[in-house]
């Protein structure tokens, strides 16, 4: 897959009223799904998928937005543990799941992916309230 | 849980046998389960549970040889997309695992983690077989 035919790259994909905050070499957005409360991803901003085929200096960048972005999850939803993978078997253009794990967690010795569960969206008014309150806490 | 209490620093996991190499600040490993060819686990040398705890050298070290061991994975067996991932809810001790998937993968677009399998352990033969693949890709 080459960046022209990529849903990243074409905006379609995550969804725009998401956006959480601009992080240098990528954009966090929230997570759609909010069963685990705070999961967020992190988008390159330029078309590559493999993190080899990033010169140190952005792969350097890039583990520091990942990083910058877990503390501030983990600081607003007080996690127990954070979750960080990049995976890519659907959309192969460079993103991080950033899974906040909670005390309160239905499954904490297992990954995400394992926990079966009904999607949870969050309407306008809360998912407004949630991007302002990672915001806030990426800033401080 | 301290360095004291972690099955990590004592050397209890993982396996020794399954040591693939060093890459600087962490130690690379292959998976005991080898039903994802290759699958493998890169332990960082000291005890630190979460990316943001370690200073942006460190953590630019640990993120170098994590693309240079999923290179070495990548080209050993020919994969499709790496996957690479930071979890630690059974062992918080910072590790990756690093894991390629491949043409005949059974589930390409769902984590690792979501494929029903009997794990797959390595006779001593073949074992020392795939690590020296792993080892000599990395030294290439």
């Amino acid at each position: 897959m080459t960046g022209d035919a990529c849903v990243a790259c074409a905006g379609g994909w995550p969804r725009a009223d998401h956006r959480i905050a601009d992080l240098g070499p990528a954009v966090a957005y929230l997570n759609e799904d909010q069963f685990f409360p705070g999961w967020a991803i992190l988008v390159l901003k330029r078309h590559a998928t493999e993190l080899y085929h990033l010169d140190p200096a952005e792969r350097s960048r890039l583990i520091d937005a990942v990083s910058t972005l877990a503390r501030g999850l983990a600081e607003a939803f007080k996690a127990v543990k954070m979750n960080y993978e990049l995976l890519g078997n659907q959309v192969p253009h460079i993103h991080w799941h950033i899974v906040p794990r909670l005390s309160d967690d239905p499954a904490p010795r297992l990954p995400a992916w394992m926990v079966e569960h009904a999607p949870q969206s969050l309407a306008a008014v809360e998912l407004e309230a949630r991007l302002q309150r990672i915001r806030d806490h990426l800033a401080s």
